[in-house]
């Protein structure tokens, strides 16, 4: 169906497995949303019923998606997330707001976020989780981490990444 | 291609355009650690020149990158981020820090984050814009916006939304 780049030593590419597919981002959407059923999804996505049944047997399998019965007959299920699945919303508020900013043309953002925790209307910004500041791509470097090796999708990044991490023992 | 989401009126479909491709996100990955030119991208991402070829071009036609000629004989480019670019790269940053989380593997992250700013190794979190508190499922209410219309895509969700809307202006 597509490439496997699960075999990529990059938490981006591994992210993106799961992520790497629209359809994917706005089932994980509707079902934060409430739209948790088979027949909902359909008709809210206007997806055919072969792609849904896909995407949603993925999700289950990379456990993203918990299936809860809800009728024995005929048997119906929820979809619901797992703590995983509850866990990639924020990133969908981050990919949200960019999209907003960019690509929501003159009538404005679709939607709104109520952040119930503050009691406003906000957007999701990326921030550090030291300081709280936004990260930029300009005040970010990306160094070779514990898990780092050069291989596929990584042969000349992680050389990079690991002489940037020495430069740094060497400097600090 | 691929099922063209363009018309869904949705920010995550909207960002989903353009980074719904694992090869995208790596993309953008290596130009932003410097990682510009064609051949270097070929060789580190181990992806067919084919393919390749389609996705920068994408990414150029989206304005997410844009193509610098550094020699004339032979015409070669290098591909660099533009503003709309450099402000995804927060985004990935969210989508590297739930990778790193949930499947990165018992030997941990592959990279490290270093914000230059504050001087630590730091993770990304997607965090409340007004109060700063990282955002999380369960606190965040989504809502029809100013731009907000049932649609493909969104034929159940936008009612779902808009009455959201309604019952805090009621109560608020």
């Amino acid at each position: 169906m597509r490439t496997s780049l699960a075999d990529v030593n990059c938490s981006i590419a591994r992210s993106m497995e799961v992520m790497g597919d629209a359809w994917t981002a706005l089932i994980l959407r509707d079902v934060s949303c409430g739209i948790t059923r088979f027949e909902q999804l359909t008709e809210d996505l206007e997806v055919s019923r072969k792609t849904l049944a896909a995407r949603l047997e993925r999700l289950v399998s990379d456990g993203i998606l918990e299936r809860r019965q809800y009728s024995e007959h005929p048997p119906r299920h929820d979809y619901l997330l797992t703590d995983k699945g509850r866990d990639l919303q924020p990133v969908l508020l981050a990919l949200m707001a960019w999209g907003d900013r960019w690509a929501a043309g003159p009538e404005g953002p679709p939607v709104r976020v109520y952040h119930e925790a503050c009691g406003h209307h906000v957007r999701a910004v990326v921030a550090c989780e030291h300081c709280g500041e936004p990260l930029t791509e300009a005040d970010v470097v990306v160094e070779a981490g514990p898990g780092g090796r050069a291989g596929r999708g990584t042969r000349l990044l992680g050389p990079i990444l690991v002489a940037r991490a020495r430069a740094r023992e060497i400097a600090g």
